[in-house]
């Protein structure tokens, strides 16, 4: 293979004009396809059919300690969703809260409280003026993430993300000299949209952390715990409240997760894990703010998996469903891609997501390019704070939702999108067109 | 019947300790039943059961627009969900917008956007300072409204309720001439705790308010709309959205309701009804708090109740569980109370409670002593905002929960404990104890 770079103008004039012929044979396929979010596809959702009838009108809907989950209260959840939630979360089930439907949702509320009452007698963030909180930012990142904080005009810092996680030396020098760094998202397992996990050191490091903020708080946004795609390489990552704890900062940390990829998603259930000083913070709010969960879906999400062990034997089977996607589309990338200096790839063991990096400045260019020939990506820029990535390069691609076959066409059309963007960018760099 | 403050010293006294002898045997039962909230009994929830049965894994868990349910997504709720509440909230399908299982939680987010980010431009009520935000409060009412404005550090300011509403020339002297206040708790049907319903005067001059605050709104909790007791004494009240709209503020209220005493408390449905201009604010925030609320709940209220008619159908047969409760409670307190000049209580048409007063001074008094014999009633004070009744003699009772027969007994002992506390005060007031 040789490097585009170090093709001729026209060779790569020649080649440019045979990948638009290419271009406009797949655009003339019409196709319709999305892979701009991390959705499962209907395959998977049938997986959890089951949990459709494991609650019928001749069961009994006590929990173990004899509440009725059809009637109101149990603010934080019942007792057995609190158990099988933590074994999940890696945590204590004294040490969560089960929420509704969505980890997003809990991420919101949590911010909103620190905004509006702040966290542990320190001054609420609306009082801290402008550029009084900012959040860093590893990037690429979960767009959703960047949103809440945007929403809340929280500054946000770019900090590089690498195979083991966040770059800590930035990390470490912010937070413990800017008072108003508050906060920092992280997916610190199968990343978003890499499919990075933590290294031990990383972890560590976080949890060593020694903020100049005392309301900073680490959201821990622990999205893809059990969603491996293989059996024999599965990412393991330290467990973050623990090791707060250890290194003596308890209170550091927010921990979410969600069965959302796990059984239905928007019909899930949802947790916080946090220390006792925080879980009791946040259930003062809570207690104003609703008069309990869904306790039925509680119930009806541990009647279904049991346990732990019912969930990993679960997404074994989405991995089966998951794993030929991400293959095909590796594959693809490989055969297409590999070796021309125009592209990089994630190869992740888990997660919902592949991050393509282009050369700098084609990424819009190429995810409109596709947008044009039917198939949707997530927008270039989504995995940056404010929707601006900074070399214009990062594209997050979503395997999950497309069939197979559709999903190989959409590959295809990306890479023949990519090569005449890279081309047309080597020669405008050239001065040649 | 002779009134108590027409009897002698010594009639009374010995009156008192014939009460005490009464009272103590009606602590030697040792009774513990729970007359403090709203709560369905487990004869209401068993109404529901078919819901549990009627989503099966076989059935279609698509939606009419062809929605597959399971997945993520549709942020304001399924359409066919939106038509349904739009029934039982009285307004067009494109007016509302679906939550998840609690218009509590939904108050509370919509208080918290408006203190965040302000209503339609105006200022954030966060940064309007200390007394900057005020909402009226009729009193007594419901405790929950009044923590989540308490929460929030938003000024209370008691408004008289009658039967036919609030005070309506306090509330429009006040919101004409005071920017700060900002808005007002309503349960307009049924109310909390009285069961009174807004006459539609009261609904006409709500909705012609002509506030000083461009961001006053009218928080109408429109909980009880189809929670009638009787087929032939039914309430009805005029339709908010419209009579603002009628009147030239269109942007004025917000509603709420929810399906919580209609299915299950916890796993319903709840909604917010709007003009266009505050749904569209509502729906940014919505955006960036989750990709969508419960769907599968959503189809399944839909599939189980139909329609309006169904619903309505549904709650007759609540009302049949629940009126003998009402009456049983109303015809002990006649029996026992009635001519006596020392307590009044309401006979509502619907709703969840019987407001119920004591003679001023007595009402922490009278439930303790309930509460020492085994019977909690709502806290004293609770109808109040922080929880403080400037008289002292109001109480909330919540006859739906126990089983008849005990209801029989605690509303007994409620009357005896009046008796009691009543006779106490008034001998205190004539200086003999």
């Amino acid at each position: 293979m040789t490097k585009y770079v170090d093709l001729s103008n026209e060779e790569l004039s020649g080649m440019l004009s045979s990948y638009k012929s290419v271009y406009r044979d797949y655009k003339a396929l019409g196709l319709s396809l999305n892979m701009s979010r991390g959705k499962p596809c209907g395959e998977q959702l049938d997986l959890s059919l089951g949990m459709m009838d494991i609650l019928g009108s001749g069961c009994d809907l006590a929990c173990e300690d004899g509440t009725d989950c059809r009637n109101y209260g149990v603010l934080d959840g019942i007792e057995e969703a609190k158990e099988l939630l933590s074994q999940l979360t890696e945590v204590r089930p004294d040490e969560i809260i089960i929420y509704g439907n969505s980890s997003l949702n809990v991420m919101f509320d949590t911010v909103s409280r620190c905004y509006t009452h702040g966290v542990m007698g320190n001054v609420p963030w609306c009082r801290l003026g402008e550029h009084g909180v900012k959040f860093l930012c590893p990037v690429p990142g979960y767009d959703r993430h960047f949103r809440i904080t945007e929403y809340f005009g929280i500054d946000m810092i770019n900090v590089p993300m690498y195979e083991t996680g966040p770059d800590m030396d930035i990390v470490e020098e912010l937070v413990s000299s800017d008072e108003s760094i508050k906060g920092i998202w992280c997916v610190p397992k199968y990343s978003n949209p890499q499919g990075y996990s933590y290294s031990d050191e990383t972890v560590r490091r976080f949890a060593a952390l020694r903020p100049k903020a005392n309301d900073f708080r680490i959201f821990w946004d622990n999205a893809y715990s059990i969603h491996h795609l293989y059996d024999d390489r599965q990412d393991t990552i330290l467990e973050i409240l623990d090791e707060c704890r250890k290194a003596g900062h308890p209170d550091m940390v927010y921990k979410f997760a969600s069965t959302s990829k796990i059984s239905f998603p928007g019909s899930g259930i949802a947790c916080i894990a946090a220390s006792p000083n925080n879980l009791h913070e946040i259930k003062t709010q809570l207690s104003v703010q609703t008069i309990g969960h869904d306790k039925i879906n509680q119930l009806r999400h541990v009647r279904f998996f049991k346990n732990i062990e019912g969930m990993r034997e679960h997404m074994r089977k989405h991995a089966e469903i998951l794993r030929p996607k991400f293959e095909s589309v590796e594959a693809i990338l490989e055969r297409e891609l590999s070796g021309l200096g125009i592209a990089e790839w994630t190869k992740p063991h888990g997660g919902y997501f592949i991050s393509f990096d282009s050369l700098p400045g084609c990424a819009k260019a190429i995810v409109s390019r596709c947008k044009k020939a039917g198939v949707t990506l997530t927008d270039a820029g989504a995995t940056y704070p404010y929707g601006k990535d900074p070399d214009d390069k990062n594209i997050r691609i979503a395997p999950s939702f497309p069939p197979l076959d559709d999903l190989k066409l959409a590959t295809e059309l990306l890479a023949v999108s990519v090569k005449i963007e890279s081309i047309k960018q080597i020669l405008s760099s050239r001065g040649v067109m």
